[in-house]
């Protein structure tokens, strides 16, 4: 690949490389195709590949570039999406047997503003089936694998968006976050993972896992890239009811934050977490420290109760949504996702509802802890990756489920709603693992904002890595 | 009272005599007042009658006339309001011993836009007790009687504002709707009641009975006074998600409808409503026919199926709501209402969730098939008012209960959150009946059209009847 200042493995660098004239959509996506094709069978990050129609949509690309019309920081720009979400025409599985013959009847409103856009859509991620886990070791099509080691998994429910944005087989990628869907594989692989605000981000032609927490979010190697993407697919959509009318501000324009208060979250379940994990956020503090940002802590008031509330909205809503197929046709899905399925049966409405209308005086105690900082620290996952097929880890001599170990941390601001960015914060063991910033509602920038100022320190944050993994060569 | 043109009785009669000086607000409140004090004794509608302030305020409004800058259509109009609905400083007991002591904090938004607007707030109505049942007999308060029967029930929830508006205590009031609340008793007591379109009006500060279904509405012996009324309460509250941003149509200055097409429900559970209930209907429908409206035949394509969706959601919503208190102190509770609030504890999730996901194809259904008209038409209630303390009513020689019988043709409604005015249609051996007009999402307006077209014909809906609600002498 033609090289070009910063790097072409950013859209940023890619679109100041395609206008310089350096590169060209066309020749991208081929080197991006390529690189898909040699890394993919070991990755297994995508299920299907769109060869033909990124081709046509780089030569497209290509000739609004040579006119000097292109559309904007994403025209061209390599782009995968989770095998989730509607891409009119292709097979949207959800990583289900179920759904293995599901065509998308129409572009979900965040594909449509991607193809507005210009991005050229790369192919469908591989993924935890139905989201419902965060391994993304799947019955049916498959494990993905970690870049970084490729018997560990890539973390999930987004993992093949992880993986292809660590692998450098994408500069970004869309994921779904129900519980820490698009963090805990940012965070495993390395990479960065932006949860929107709950209602920024449409979630039409999104197959839903828990209507209540599920958010749309992004996958990418560097703070500028996350708001590129974050603003093109944000906005009202009148048909999704969630939707906010909110105004969507240029995050692709956010400059690095100059002086930011910090709230380390003082309550952050240490005795589950890894203290390998602990030390490196310990680290991580201290260079947003070193950077000349206030970090202080700030108590969390109600953290250790919300996964008693969020569990029945969890358990319920994908169950509801589920409940055709779990009575017709059981054998179809992997026991992990069926058996956890079944136990929203007997979730009673009464705590469904409670969890629903408490959610408010929660969202009340964060916002009132969060008055007096810019953005909250905590880690993202309490361990590194674990192997393929592990259950359990021991953490601190105690066993506890992998689910747990991976989302205890970050499910919480799901039912909150408020928006988290977790960043790559260091190797352990030559395995990434990430921090948390937490925004309050709708405040992304700030994220994106202090995420910028942390890169134009410490450098991008997300090299690609590992063995499998090295960045190819043009 | 000294009489003025088309009658005191109105608040737009009202409001013209204020104008021309043929009568005070604090003439008018003081007789309203009196009349109170005369029939409340026998009817019950009011459990608090705010004498002194409502007289208080009386005389600001006076002052207002006086100088020429009364505050609009409302300015010095006695209303009532359920006893659901926070007045500050007043009690708001929701007619229950739980909340006997329970002063308001706060003005609800939709009290706060009563008094913005000058209307006299001259107390609290009784009702159904935590408004969970149709026929305000209430164990903490006593039951409501009927204006026309004081043997009989005034329906409920909304009970008080019904009788307290039949019997010309007040012009307007304000009632919630659940399942008919301000329908029902408004039939049974031969006025108007309108439940508008969910999310037209705000709930802030009305005790919840279930949440997804009720709505704020209007009682009162005119089209042009449900009008006046609903122009003023509606409009967006930032603090109610659930009140939206639409537009307030001037519903006040609404001219009665000059052509229409009225859908007749075809599918209306003819087999539960009562042969003369449905005979009365009939000859309503044929006035609409005189009045040279176009009458068609409607089904509402999923009408069967709508009780066993609402069923879960109220059931739900309001045990959880009452959830703390039904496991401390069950036995402040009427025995209908515990009984009711019970049952709600074994509602499985996946069916209220189920029951929350389908509404929006049910919308769909039924928008559908308005498409072609203008309003539906159907009975409000299956029988007219039953006796004191009934529990079954006879229909077609098969005994149902009377909460079936009040509300099974007005809680679809709720469901779907379209907006319903039931008007007065006729007598059954003395009592009144209504027919509910049902309009398309936020067209409230065509609904107040077509009935004040009905009144131009047939003179105003609702004159006060009954032995005990002959219209007072000024």
């Amino acid at each position: 690949m033609t090289g070009s200042g910063d790097g072409p493995w950013t859209a940023e660098g890619l679109a100041r490389a395609y206008s310089a004239g350096t590169a060209t959509p066309s020749s991208v996506v081929r080197e991006q195709l390529k690189r898909i094709g040699t890394l993919n069978p070991a990755l297994n990050a995508f299920i299907t590949v769109l060869a033909d129609s990124a081709l046509r949509s780089a030569e497209e690309s290509d000739r609004r570039y040579r006119s000097g019309n292109p559309r904007g920081p994403l025209d061209g720009v390599p782009v995968a999406v989770k095998d989730m979400i509607y891409i009119q025409g292709v097979k949207c599985t959800a990583g289900s047997k179920i759904l293995a013959d599901n065509v998308a009847p129409y572009d979900a409103p965040v594909v449509a503003r991607l193809k507005s856009a210009g991005a050229v859509l790369m192919g469908t991620t591989n993924l935890h089936e139905f989201a419902a886990g965060t391994t993304s070791v799947n019955p049916h099509y498959g494990a993905v694998r970690n870049p970084w080691d490729l018997n560990k998994v890539a973390g999930g429910s987004s993992g093949g968006s992880a993986a292809a944005v660590a692998s450098g087989m994408v500069p970004i990628a869309l994921g779904t976050d129900t519980a820490g869907s698009v963090r805990i594989p940012a965070a495993l692989c390395g990479v960065l993972g932006l949860k929107p605000t709950y209602g920024r981000v449409s979630r039409l032609g999104v197959i839903p896992l828990s209507a209540s927490l599920d958010a749309v979010g992004v996958l990418a190697r560097s703070a500028k890239d996350v708001g590129v993407m974050l603003r093109v697919v944000s906005g009202k959509d009148k048909e999704d009811m969630t939707a906010v009318e909110a105004e969507v501000p240029e995050y692709d324009a956010a400059p690095p934050l100059r002086s930011a208060r910090v709230g380390v979250v003082k309550n952050r379940f240490q005795d589950y977490v890894d203290p390998r994990v602990e030390a490196d956020f310990q680290a991580f503090v201290a260079r947003l420290r070193g950077i000349g940002f206030a970090v202080v802590e700030v108590e969390l008031d109600g953290l250790g109760e919300v996964y008693e509330r969020w569990l029945p909205i969890r358990r319920a809503e994908a169950t509801a949504f589920h409940l055709k197929w779990l009575k017709s046709a059981p054998e179809l899905y992997g026991d992990d996702v069926r058996t956890l399925l079944e136990l929203g049966r007997d979730v009673l409405a009464v705590d469904y509802v409670g969890a629903v209308n408490a959610r408010p005086s929660y969202m009340e105690r964060f916002s009132a802890a969060m008055a007096g900082v810019d953005a909250l620290a905590l880690p993202t996952t309490a361990v590194p990756a674990p192997g393929l097929g592990q259950s359990e880890v021991k953490v601190n001599g105690v066993s506890q489920p992998v689910y747990s170990a991976l989302s205890r941390l970050t499910l919480p601001f799901n039912y909150v709603g408020f928006p988290v960015l977790s960043v790559p914060s260091g190797l352990i063991g030559g395995l990434p693992v990430g921090v948390q910033l937490v925004g309050k509602l709708f405040d992304e920038m700030t994220l994106l904002r202090l995420a910028a100022a942390y890169e134009e320190v410490h450098g991008l944050f997300g090299t690609p890595g590992g063995v499998t993994a090295a960045p190819p060569t043009g």
